[in-house]
């Protein structure tokens, strides 16, 4: 309790049993992924390897979505991806990104009312740097509404130190 | 308070005045790089481009440090670079990495003393995936200890949500 409190003499308190951290974790779980999420950059299953690093570079982002004829999440792309598959002087113009791409269901993914922390957590035990933020389309199918990445958990970090949380 | 407190009758108290974001800031205020940082992955000047794509892939990183040959702190590889130089079926094995690293002054460091919180804005506010961590080598000169990236820092809020924090 110290530092929340101080006793004046001849006058007690009694402790609920929270700690501060535990008040922290209050606060944590209330953000939601709707708040921290980015625009989604999607690429056709049958745009090229070179397309796809164009498509990067101009929306300046790390990670795309392919989807597929339905605008359906068919697809991750991650610039590792697309490094890869620009080595060796292959041409590139003549790839399309359904060679390359993490396919469905390799595909982690999140939807707006998840926690932040969940976002977070999964983005750390599968490696990767981005989440599609997806809406069910039916049939085991998803619509792509959003990006988590990495990038949006480090300006929660910030928020948070700075009182600034959403 | 609430949350924190009850009241027994006839028991009083008073607050310091510190509220539960306060405390959490001052957890957050405690964190340093040293307990967050990753080990740094460097590579020489005159090491080829080619060769630097090959070691960001055998590491898994997505960031390289460039030494000079006192091993201090000359450049930094991110994958955007790497991805840009591969573009064009340039040959990559004859373009040194010294030509397209982003050069000293324009780095953004920190130490192993600095905050975590310090070191999560300056990556937001300069737009970048990791610092270096350097030691000061005298004469405006850095050795490089280690890395700070977003991947750290999405650690140190799951942490932070799992009460796991150093």
């Amino acid at each position: 309790m110290s530092g929340f409190l101080e006793a004046r003499p001849r006058v007690g308190y009694y402790y609920t049993g929270k700690t501060d951290t535990e008040e922290l974790n209050n606060q944590l779980h209330k953000l939601t992924v709707k708040h921290y999420q980015s625009i989604a950059v999607v690429v056709s299953e049958s745009d090229s390897v070179y397309d796809a690093i164009c498509t990067m570079f101009l929306e300046d982002v790390g990670t795309l979505f392919v989807v597929d004829k339905q605008s359906h999440l068919a697809g991750v792309l991650s610039r590792k991806d697309l490094l890869r598959a620009s080595l060796g002087r292959q041409d590139t113009e003549a790839i399309p990104v359904s060679i390359i791409m993490t396919r469905m269901p390799n595909i982690t993914v999140c939807k707006k009312e998840d926690l932040v922390v969940y976002a977070a957590t999964k983005l750390i035990e599968r490696q990767i740097d981005a989440l599609p933020v997806v809406k069910d389309a039916g049939g085991e199918k998803y619509e792509v509404v959003g990006r988590v990445t990495k990038t949006n958990i480090t300006k929660v970090l910030v928020d948070l130190a700075n009182n600034q949380l959403f």
